[in-house]
């Protein structure tokens, strides 16, 4: 393990770590940060400890940052201390308790996914709110999908939206990026039903004939999604909308739909 | 219908204007901005016509702009236009295409809410997310909903992104503002089941015993309900959470339970 401490806001590192709050300069290097005690923690239990911990001269003493450094000590990780003021400058936030991380970038092709590995998995299309792709991780944790799989042009999983909404859900939910031509002769080289909440030639999405793998996909939050793509879907769902309004946030309604295939799978799930 | 154009940075009406983008002048005043074609034509749907609209010179030509302008006239509202750089300013945006409403705040007392108009209400309690508060707004009407009673602390309904995250439903839902202590003796005051997710005494949420006029109780998004608000709840329900965390965000818990309420009380809602 190496420890480092930094007093100076010109310093190379303090530069880098800054550069990984923004998306293009974060995929160049293929880290990414994650901000926080409880979402390190979260890491630390789903087996992901960070290449680098920063935090700031004198932080309050804790025994969960004590468990962190041992663990960054076994995998020659690194330890930063900093001045509260450059530890401000890398998270965008005045708090000198803050902990940092910094992790390597996770493999999100298709390829990496098993889909035997779990009932339910979630798809999103051209997802553009990072706060919508967190909580999309966390529903899917709490419904047992096995990930995400994101289509076409989404938000950044990695950005600090997206992992703090997912409640830490991003290292234990699988993670996979794809185009729509790659995404569909994938799922369609194995067991696997499509299913998208839609208002064209769709059945009730109560009791509908969901199967397992069942692959929940949902669309853009002004766009929905394309006609062609709704086509493709093996099976496609209406939700009452009593209202005015003719849809739901998209995350709202993976959320309604997922939770509705747990049920036909598994209707002792809530016992 | 008064017509004026602004040219000054510094005309006061463009200092009023851009101080409503600040909650505490916002309240001050009793009146807020929205932003956009869209949802100033959901707002004049749903009977609401704005105060003030505010355009940029030479905007292009829209059908629903000169169907906004005969509804101000007709109300004796006021018609500005000024430069793309004093909009920008106004909302924060570079488009000189967009369009601003000024509407006055509604009442937001309990007792403006009819209970026996909807069988569904939702409840949240200290919900500090703009988003989050708009995504709940948006799910009451497509539950058709009565709409939305803010408990405590909550995020300012009127702020934009609470507005645009509606997607027009704060003009749809009744919305109502209380203290714990003042929402209690209200709703003993009649009709009505309040209802939280919980892991405390709790029955599983699917077919629970739902009864009308149900209120749906979400707590704040990091600590949840206090235990004597859940405590005073006279059903408390669990949702399956199979995966590492306990919790859903609270706009997706608040959206799950209230389809499921919603296929009790109208199970043929769907069809």
């Amino acid at each position: 393990m190496t420890r480092k401490h930094i007093s100076g806001f010109s310093n190379p590192t303090v530069k880098y770590l800054r550069s990984l709050r923004e998306k293009k300069l974060r995929k160049r290097a293929g880290q990414f940060l994650v901000e926080g005690l409880r979402l390190l923690e979260d890491a630390r239990v789903s087996g992901y400890v960070p290449r680098t911990l920063v935090m700031a001269e004198g932080r309050d003493p804790h025994p969960l940052i004590e468990g962190l450094e041992r663990e960054i000590e076994a995998s020659g990780g690194e330890i930063i201390t900093t001045t509260p003021d450059i530890l401000s400058k890398i998270t965008g936030k005045s708090n000198a308790q803050s902990v940092v991380g910094v992790f390597d970038e996770f493999d999100t092709s298709l390829e990496k996914l098993d889909r035997s590995a779990a009932k339910i998995w979630l798809v999103a299309q051209d997802l553009r709110d990072p706060g919508n792709l967190g909580t999309m991780l966390r529903t899917g944790d709490a419904v047992g999908a096995g990930g995400l799989i994101l289509i076409d042009d989404c938000a950044d999983p990695f950005s600090a939206e997206a992992v703090r909404a997912s409640m830490g859900a991003v290292f234990t939910q699988g993670l996979a990026r794809a185009r729509w031509d790659e995404f569909i002769p994938w799922l369609r080289g194995g067991a696997g039903q499509l299913v998208a909440a839609s208002l064209r030639d769709a059945v009730p999405y109560r009791g509908a004939a969901y199967q397992s793998p069942c692959f929940i996909l949902v669309g853009n939050e002004s766009q929905g999604l394309p006609e062609t793509y709704e086509m493709e879907c093996d099976l496609r769902v209406t939700m009452p909308m009593k209202g005015r309004a003719d849809s739901l946030n998209a995350a709202i309604a993976g959320a309604v739909l997922a939770y509705e295939v747990l049920e036909t799978f598994d209707p002792a799930a809530q016992n």
